[in-house]
């Protein structure tokens, strides 16, 4: 039984028809190691931009369903252009839309789930020694209407097609080399993982690394799929392998360290110590599609029996959540300020690793308190700690805390890009 | 019942979004005016061609499948984006590729033909009070695979789903005014046609008059689908009527006149007078796919028992015709020279009337002999004569036959284009 390989191409990877023949050689290169092929392409680099630019000369809101429609066209292009580039080059190749293959999804525009793949057509392909060439990031309804996944899609059409064929492994190439310890902009000397778990890969994307949407790593977990983020341009570098806690050689306390700089803290002062505001304040911003991270409820004063409430939520949320507490706090009874507090930066450490051992959190108190950092807030969960700080202060605990946990590479990372802003 | 009318628009009228809002426009009014309405669109301006350069890029003879899947996403933007510019102007629009629909065809690429289209899609949102644009140009087979109708293509797509829906009348908007007595850029006073039968539109199609690719008018014709060819830029004008000759009101001998200059004559000489010997010639012909036009054997001269026989062709088959008559010639047992005559031009009359009537036929050759124009051959049908003249007499053979017959309008065509070589 042949070995099934799904390899996902991003736009970057096919912005042109050069692009595309090297896509092709890669796709080759596989097939002759004796592996069964199936790709995964987005669209080619700017046409997105450009199909939606026209989208909105002709409507200020066009219909979900129609840009679905229109976005769709995209991936068309470049499956038919890499499966000729494939043949010129003496291999059978064959592509496919989502609509052909059925990649079913829910009824929801511009951001559906996929619900079920179906495998026949991709099965009698792989028989006939065919390289598979599928539109990621689209779907379709059991009706026939035409969907797109949203952000991170054409990954999470990968990996679920590698889920649906049971593949050996999915490699997603990027413009990167693979996973980072931390971000090399920050910490030159980074290195590159070898291996990471499902686990700390989401817990790394969660807290700022932006190598996969944490959507398509879900996907891999769930359904046990190992993934490979490797270089387009580096075809010798394996990049880093996500896997399974459990199949990983590598032990190790902490895996990378991550900060997040878009993160705002929202305190809301003196609300009544009783049952129920806390799930009122968070029900009224989960209904206003805000997402909440870091979450502490202060200890009851005595005399006043308050307390507050502190989160931490996207800066680019802060006048949603605002609003939105200002039209509860009558509902509440809350008597206190709302404090707004955007200069703050979310640290963390992140490794299956520390499971066993403890420490490691002692260890990032003590660091951060040797650069004479103050933690504002601290969360926890089984594989990660993070620890809210200045925004000011965000760049020099990541490099401390990646010294202090044996992160560092002799080599100095080869990354273009500009240093986020604190 | 409300009546359903078919417009299409082809790629010229849909080349940018300002375009876009223009058939937007046309087609609301068309909606306002109590109807349902069907649009058929083809892909943007030059957007076929670029698609086709990166194509050949990528592979000097890409695959026809490929090629297919490549081509179809250029119809699927152009739908998208005209549905938005309906929403966006009040109007409940849906746009479907052929896929959505069950545009089905046989399984062959890039030029298929059309078996059934399914219509349980379209009516039902008809029904919803929507205005359906749909993907011209397009088909899929049985089987799922996206498949391409060549050309004239969006015509007979719109036709066909005319037909499929019984609808009212199908119009084909363009970029001229109509259908005219003959090309304008040869007679500038040429009169625009009001109505004109599916078999004058066909036989002017055959001889030159390139306002719709005669495919289109033969599905009209088969399934009696009133055709309108319309300008896009000029609403108020009603273009020319296609319909059945039994529903015309209008009576005259000769609708137009139609000029060839792309054919090309070819006499094999002294070749046996006995059975069978024209047949191979022409069965070898076809077999290479070339297209013989008018055909005339000699008398069989009393001495020699041969006779010549004289044929022509379209100029660009003319390489490979002499190729497949020198293979021929032993068969044959032909003695004679193959004579090429690429000088000459088909000028042809046109009209259901002239069945009724006769001394049409000796109206034409004694207007060419007063010009002093010199008759090759003639080849006559029910509804058309020709005559093969010299290429350099073609335009004056025209005019004069214009005149003669009362085609003359008292304005001048608006017609951009150069004028045809001689």
């Amino acid at each position: 039984m042949r070995k099934i390989i799904v390899q996902k191409f991003g736009g970057t990877s096919v912005a042109d028809t050069n692009k595309i023949k090297n896509v092709a050689k890669t796709v080759i290169r596989e097939k002759q190691n004796g592996n069964d092929v199936v790709v995964v392409v987005s669209a080619m680099g700017h046409t997105t931009d450009y199909l939606v630019k026209m989208a909105k000369d002709l409507s200020p809101d066009p219909s979900g369903r129609e840009m679905d429609m229109l976005l769709s066209t995209g991936e068309g292009v470049s499956i038919a252009l890499l499966a000729m580039a494939i043949q010129a080059q003496g291999y059978d190749a064959v592509s496919f839309n989502a609509m052909q293959i059925g990649i079913l999804t829910e009824n929801i525009h511009t951001k559906a789930r996929i619900l079920k793949i179906k495998t026949d057509k991709l099965k009698e392909n792989l028989k006939a020694g065919k390289i598979i060439v599928i539109a990621g990031f689209q779907g379709v309804t059991d009706d026939g209407e035409i969907t797109t996944l949203g952000r991170g899609g054409s990954d999470t059409s990968a990996v679920a097609i590698a889920a649906a064929l049971n593949a050996e492994r999915c490699d997603i190439y990027t413009d990167v080399e693979g996973v980072y310890t931390t971000d090399p902009r920050v910490v030159p000397n980074a290195s590159k993982l070898d291996e990471i778990s499902y686990e700390e890969m989401l817990e790394l994307a969660h807290a700022g690394a932006n190598v996969l949407h944490p959507r398509s790593v879900e996907t891999a977990k769930l359904n046990n799929v190992p993934l490979r983020v490797r270089s387009s341009f580096k075809q010798d570098n394996l990049g880093t392998l996500i896997l399974g806690v459990d199949k990983m050689e590598i032990n190790r306390p902490v895996a990378g360290v991550a900060a997040d700089l878009s993160q705002a803290r929202i305190v809301v002062c003196d609300v009544p110590d009783k049952p129920g505001v806390a799930a009122k304040i968070f029900s009224a911003l989960a209904k206003e599609n805000i997402s909440v991270d870091m979450i502490i409820q202060s200890y009851a004063r005595k005399v006043s029996n308050t307390n507050d409430i502190a989160f931490t939520i996207d800066s680019a949320d802060l006048d949603k959540t605002v609003k939105t507490l200002d039209t509860l706090k009558h509902d509440i009874d809350a008597h206190g300020d709302i404090q707004i507090d955007d200069k703050i930066a979310k640290v963390s450490i992140v490794g299956a690793g520390m499971i066993d051992r403890p420490g490691v959190a002692s260890s990032m108190f003590e660091t951060l308190a040797q650069q004479n950092i103050n933690i504002r807030m601290i969360s926890t969960s089984e594989i990660k700690i993070s620890c809210l700080v200045d925004k000011s202060d965000a760049h020099r605990a990541v490099k401390a805390l990646h010294k202090v946990f044996g992160l560092e590479s002799t080599e100095i990372a080869d990354v273009k890009g500009d240093l986020p802003d604190v």
